[in-house]
């Protein structure tokens, strides 16, 4: 077999996309900034039971396994940052009041979640600890939101779920519960016959509660729909409170909270918010027109924290750099100045005051044609009456 | 054992430095950027075959394994990032002139290096292919000064070597050759006791060669020194005169070509060029004052090409951030301004323009008192007369 093929669903992001990738991630990092998120960098490997931490199954089943050399245990390459992220909240930064952080990095899955999914994807994401109040989502939802439109995507819509629904079923019929792990996958892949199965043998009122879940999707009348079809259980009723307090605050300041757009807002009762179980209380997930799956996740998870000794709220949200960069209208071509070789000073002084105000310079190698991909010369530097000036060029 | 406990050589990075790490990330990228180096992105993982390409028995070592699901063939974590450049620029891009390649990401190496080495550097480099010329040489340690500088780091050391030598050595004494992989590790790891050991069995002049190597140390003489030293071989002359005629056009610009500094250079016929054996001609490594190992490394490696189908001139360095972090003098702390928590519209339209201008703008969530590590919030937002203005504010 070639050596220079790669793994299916791992590939290498070539010069015009990864510049797109990068500028996208400066912009999103910076603008976590400014909300006065602080950066973390947790590692790729860690032992496999911090990795799994408050996660279900298939974080389990997504997480590559290594053996370390060092101790004989067996580690795992990141699957997910966000667990991470609340372990150096609970644990390293430990502080008492409202702690902000983001992060951006790789991940891994062991196997790919679609057809043109990447094994590799880029998260970037922001978390919000300390706080349980509906401020803290408003204001991870507006950053989602202007995240979003920082990448040059119009028309969002932002899905609302939450998490306590299902787990109030679960606690409500333990018979559900045993079959948890079908149920939850049916109803993250919106597969309506799986769910009709795995709920055939249940009691009718469980059943009818499970299957009625993906019904419940539109707008704030599902709320009201709801509070009739599901059972009316206390952590149901607080859930759908949660949910109409933050559709009534909503009114969400969304793109940059420039062009006074809102975003549309939906209820989603079958959403769970990825397929990594943690989450806890109200989830969301944006989605732009033409794109079938969502291009921002995120809601709350208490659990995580807890785990790792600090039981305190948290909240956030995560999206994937490169599917960002696939779908971003956004261009990366830059311009550029072509400049011969030689070692005359003049020359290197000015190639060196050009650099330094941040224009691109690139010097012929001898013998070489010149021609490149990301760069557009359309100026170069010329020698004429002893000085060094810049002149227009054409591009090839 | 606790959940939070990290493997052993492996760190979160926390706000403070991840801010100083992000920072130099940046700063390195966009130098590389003005030199019209384009920005690749391989993956974290291949195919094993792959990632050891052209590399020794240490690269092999140090490279963590996973059994693929999807393919059940052997892939790798990668350990290091050039040879994967490599393989871009042979097959992917394949073209005909010049091709200058960037990167920046996180390696894993199965063991530390050494007893404060972590597992997981952040290798960041530049790459050029396709001119075997001098001047090549030239631009690629111009920019490793130029980057060095840039982080802030003075008097810094460059030493050159070439791997050329001690492949003639090889090919010239087959008996040492088959010992090759000691030699290798005793003359990485400057274990002079070491080489005498291994060498001990070989005739004496090979035996006396490579045990020269280490002496062959200092300014420009030792040039003179190797040539009676060593046997009159003509790849060793050749690689002799490459690194003269280096020295005589290495009156570097260094810094920034700006300053007129000078980098002092040396030479070190005993460097191999890190531990993974690709290197083919010259090699060079950059030293500070304080740091015992070198902060950036890097040389000619024409054979991985060859290796992906495309036999060509190729030379790079690379640098490790974390620990350029570590050792960089600049600071990342920022000034912020506090904003209290209201829906008020008019708050929201002075918060969002803010932000937009750059400023940290941290919003108080409700019952929190306010405290931040990495942001020192030197001014805030408050209400006079019906706006909301900008005042000093006390920072706790």
């Amino acid at each position: 077999m070639s050596i220079w093929l790669l793994p299916e669903s791992i590939a290498d992001v070539l010069p015009s996309e990864a510049r797109k990738s990068e500028n996208l991630r400066r912009a999103l990092l910076d603008r976590f900034r400014v909300y006065g998120y602080e950066m973390v960098m947790p590692p790729l490997l860690e032992y496999l039971e911090s990795l799994l931490a408050g996660g279900g199954e298939d974080l389990g089943l997504r997480t590559f396994k290594l053996v370390d050399q060092l101790s004989g245990r067996t580690m795992g390459v990141r699957a997910d940052i966000t667990p991470q992220v609340s372990r150096i909240d609970a644990h390293l930064l430990n502080r008492p009041g409202v702690t902000r952080l983001c992060y951006a990095g790789s991940v891994l899955e062991t196997r790919p979640r679609g057809l043109h999914a990447t094994r590799e994807p880029y998260q970037i994401g922001a978390e919000l600890y300390g706080h349980g109040g509906i401020e803290a989502d408003l204001e991870i939802q507006q950053l989602l939101l202007d995240s979003v439109a920082l990448v040059g995507l119009r028309d969002v819509r932002l899905d609302l779920g939450h998490a306590g629904i299902l787990s109030a079923l679960f606690e409500w019929a333990p018979a559900a519960a045993v079959h948890a792990y079908e149920i939850f996958s049916a109803l993250a892949g919106k597969d309506v016959p799986r769910l009709h199965d795995v709920t055939a043998s249940l009691a009718p009122q469980a059943r009818d509660a499970l299957r009625a879940l993906p019904t419940l999707y539109g707008e704030r009348e599902v709320l009201e729909r709801a509070r009739h079809v599901l059972p009316p259980l206390p952590a149901i009723g607080r859930a759908l409170d949660d949910l109409d307090c933050l559709a009534a605050q909503a009114v969400l300041p969304a793109p940059g909270a420039r062009g006074g757009e809102v975003a549309q807002v939906q209820f989603d009762l079958a959403d769970l918010g990825g397929s990594y179980q943690y989450h806890t209380g109200v989830i969301f997930s944006a989605y732009v027109a033409g794109v079938p799956n969502a291009i921002a996740r995120g809601g709350r998870y208490d659990r995580i924290g807890r785990l790792f000794g600090r039981d305190r709220p948290a909240i956030g949200f995560s999206l994937d750099l490169r599917e960002l960069a696939r779908i971003s209208p956004v261009e990366a071509r830059s311009s550029a100045i072509f400049a011969p070789w030689t070692r005359d000073a003049a020359l290197s002084a000015r190639i060196a005051a050009l650099r330094d105000a941040g224009e691109i310079v690139i010097q012929a190698l001898p013998g070489h044609p010149h021609d490149l991909d990301e760069f557009a010369c359309d100026r170069e530097l010329v020698a004429r009456d002893g000085e060094w000036i810049l002149v227009a060029r054409q591009i090839i």
